[in-house]
């Protein structure tokens, strides 16, 4: 089989039709049926498999970068009758557990990003919602800021996961009910109960959809909800966007190379050894950011380390550790935060900013064990020292190797690592580190801009453990082997609880009170075995279930 | 097999040995290799099962019950060389999912007992370990406020689960060791990767405990820190505590009969109906809630729920509904609660509604659906009421049945509704209920004392739906039959997503996140399977693991 690509472009969209109004973009969703990822299945109803939100979370990408003009998009569907059916059953009954996790973990992360637009960049989504909006189609609904529902009679809203298909609304849906939508639970737990949807006034008093509309009024509804969203956006109103073309990249057997990420796949130990460069050219004012584009380095590090982990997850399931390393000047990535810093008002610097986080947040929630290693002549330095801060464990060389000339490992802080790339808790991946010692963060504050040896790194408990030349090939090694040797499932769970310490938001606990359990029941007979609703979906056969409460 | 009994005294117990010192007991583990709920295993090493911690739990209940002159509680284990190897391995590699679920349920709520009497009834536990403390072991001694670690260069402390069982410390351990414990999250991952134990300073250094104590010392200086606890305790000095006696209880193949509670089982419908009963006379005073003692209704209820609903969980894994019901006077309930607000300074008092509390999260933590039925000549008021609160739905009755002379169906909320009984994620059910409204919280205490109808009931928000005469029978029935007809695994996991809405603590992190992902390993083959850890523990034969992530 060949792998799953995430890279596209408007140009090829199979799925998503977009439409530009001035400050308003129109996000149609219009499925092709024959379009599906894999064989075996058809995609209708504007039902959805990873191939429909690699194009998604294309579209939400661009809409950012390439029009800085957008304030607000309005979700639709180009389809008569139904706004999207949700996940594709039969797609979902053929797919192995890994594929299914991590088709739930992508769309999640999708919806996150379209939060993430409206929250952070001045994007808005609405979701104008006519025709039959079930699961997963009313998951994406959820992530608008508004939710529109037409008065027809015909158009409802639904989450009949339970019910029809002993799986849970498992992209953020039972969680932005109660904690975003704040339904309340017990009416909770009546919608998610029924297989039909709620339609009309009580889908308003439910709180389900913020209005519903009568067809008669429905296209200038939208367009004036539209116009008051953008009224509300600090996007500038003359700026251009820049082009996010597609990304050079050099694939074997055995590595992945774009310009600034190589990624080696050493399957015998069960490793992807990635290796991030630091950038050898930066433009000195925000016209040069400008002009760089996509050639920016911070902007083309995210891409490629975003579809490197993209790959890494879907399509190396058995390399179970991340080993990250730098290369280059660390004085040059501090200087590139400087200009991340220092222009930060600046609505596509905020972007890339915003990427960044996200790129950071995606590493997190990469169910690997994530291992940095801080040798001589890397550049762990501001926003590449959050990778070792988002490692398990990060190692550093202390002093140099015999005969090598490179300078000696260092670790160094920008202002970025204090603010910019808050984790999914909300918190500093310096914050999360030191829950129990508040005041290094501010010792570590102190130190900003100053090359840290592995003495005053481990002093400020910035690293796990330092090793020297002596020892380090050894150590690093034991250490590797033996993470290898442990069950891939243990490890998974555990990286699950320890990286994300504290305190938990909607998004944590999407990723950790609500995919966890997704996760046990998608691996349970009454979904997935022989005679479980999956598997019977459709076939007019009913599901047989083990009724035993656990 | 017989069901598992939770009813123990101190006079049964075969695991554990109660010593008193004045205000300082000494709670001794001392494991009978011998005495394991099942065949099959001996509890070598003071590793424990269900029934060790039954034991644990009851002797928890008694000390704040019995021993109000107890203020510092000391863990310690009764064996040379060894403190607690943790849950026996062969008993989880023996059981089904169902129990290993349900085990670890009722050990992380022991745990939570723990911390809950340590917190709010002044009575402090200090675990002085000595010897080997290994998984469950040290999970135990992490409940503590205070952990000492005597530094005979053989005593450690260890979480050993994840490369010796594939399986996740899953008593609170991880969600305590970075989040109580703040124990800085890479350090976190070196200490759970290690088969091996930590000890002297290290322990000390990565706030594994908080102090080393040389031998000679030992005896001293628990005697020293105890001393220091137990002088910060707000715990009567000359007060009687109240004995326990055993629960008054006949049970049949079809029903549960306590003097308070009546649980049938109907195994067709798979339902319990579950009938607490009002009271039918109470004390006047203090003096006489005293005399009382294990008398006085609101303690005798809160025994036989917590008995019944622990039944319930571990013997009749089948019965997927709880139907709560109420028989009696409204009034004499809001006059129950009127005592226990009254005299809430007094220290049984205090015991009494933190028990009621316990209670009711485990009501809310039982993975089964709630459903609660206000009906004619109930008394949901009051305490009563959180019930119809926790339950997923709460179904009222409007007006009274035709030919029946009892009185029509009412609601009524007591001061005790709005902070007595915190649910796990540290809100009230009312302010987890009204996330979405904050003011109806504020409507619903303008309330208080009322008799609400359901009219009254239904605008305020407390109910899910009401029923005349004409619609009671047939709705109440198909609802129930729906229910019962959905997957058992679905409904598990969609209502310990719906019912935290809102903020997580670590004691909703611990039930949320940490054993959501515990209940996914114990699922996977490379734990539970022929080949897996926990079955091929203790052969010589290394576990074979698929080593594909998710």
């Amino acid at each position: 089989m060949s792998p799953i690509a995430f890279r596209t472009d408007p140009s090829r969209y199979r799925h998503w039709k977009l439409r530009f109004e001035g400050p308003v973009a129109h996000l149609v969703m219009d499925v092709d049926p024959a379009g599906g990822l894999f064989d075996g299945y058809e995609l209708k109803l504007n039902s959805y498999d990873l191939g429909v939100d690699i194009e998604l979370a294309d579209a939400v990408q661009r809409l950012r970068f390439e029009h800085p003009e957008v304030r607000t998009v309005v979700l639709r569907s180009g389809k008569d009758n139904v706004f999207c059916a949700g996940a594709n059953i039969r797609m979902l009954g053929r797919a192995t557990h890994a594929h299914k996790v991590n088709f739930c973990k992508f769309t999640n992360e999708t919806r996150m990003s379209i939060e993430d637009a409206t929250a952070h960049s001045g994007q808005s989504y609405i979701a104008a919602v006519s025709g039959a909006c079930a699961g997963g189609g009313y998951e994406i609904a959820m992530t608008a800021a508004h939710i529109m529902l037409i008065d027809d009679r015909r158009s409802t809203v639904a989450l009949p996961e339970t019910p029809l298909l002993a799986v849970l609304p498992g992209t953020g849906g039972l969680t932005r009910l109660t904690d975003k939508r704040r339904v309340r639970r017990d009416l909770a737990d009546v919608f998610c109960s029924a297989e039909e949807g709620i339609r009309g006034q009580r889908a308003v008093d439910w709180r389900l959809v913020d209005e519903i509309v009568p067809p008669s009024r429905w296209e200038a509804a939208i367009a004036a909800r539209a116009e008051q969203f953008s009224a509300t956006s600090d996007r500038p109103t003359d700026a251009k966007g820049i082009a996010l073309p597609p990304l050079a990249c050099e694939t074997s057997e055995t590595a992945i190379h774009y310009p600034h990420v190589r990624v080696e796949l050493d399957r015998a130990t069960r490793r992807a050894n990635i290796t991030l460069q630091g950038p050898t050219s930066l433009p000195t004012d925000l016209a040069g950011i400008h002009a760089e584009g996509a050639d920016f380095w911070p902007l083309a590090l995210a891409r490629e380390l975003d579809d490197a982990l993209l790959h890494l997850r879907l399509n190396e399931p058995e390399l179970g550790i991340l080993v990250f390393r730098t290369e280059g000047d660390p004085a040059a990535v501090l200087a590139a935060d400087a200009l991340l810093d220092a222009h930060q008002a600046d609505w596509l610097v905020r972007e890339i900013r915003h990427y960044l986080k996200r790129t950071l947040k995606r590493v997190d929630l990469t169910s690997r064990s994530l291992i940095a290693c801080i040798e001589p002549g890397s550049c762990f330095a501001g926003t590449l020292a959050e990778l070792a801060f988002a490692a398990d464990r990060a190692v550093m060389f202390t002093g140099s190797r015999a005969g090598d000339n490179r300078p000696p490992a260092s670790l160094a802080l920008s202002p970025l690592n204090f603010g910019a790339y808050p984790m999914s808790n909300g918190l500093t991946r310096l914050q999360t580190r030191f829950l129990g010692e508040p005041d290094s963060v501010a010792h570590a504050r102190s130190r900003i801009g100053t090359a840290l040896d592995s003495d005053a790194a481990t002093s400020l408990g910035l690293i796990t453990i330092a090793y020297d030349d002596v020892d380090w090939d050894d150590e690093v090694r034991m250490m590797l082997e033996e993470r290898a040797s442990f069950s891939a499932d243990a490890l998974t769970a555990m990286e699950a609880n320890l990286r994300f310490a504290g305190p938990e938001t909607m998004e944590t606990r999407i990723f950790g009170r609500l995919t966890a359990w997704q996760n046990w029941v998608f691996q349970r007979p009454n979904a997935v075995g022989e005679h479980g609703a999956l598997k019977s979906y459709g076939s007019g056969v009913q599901p047989t279930y083990n009724q035993t409460r656990v």
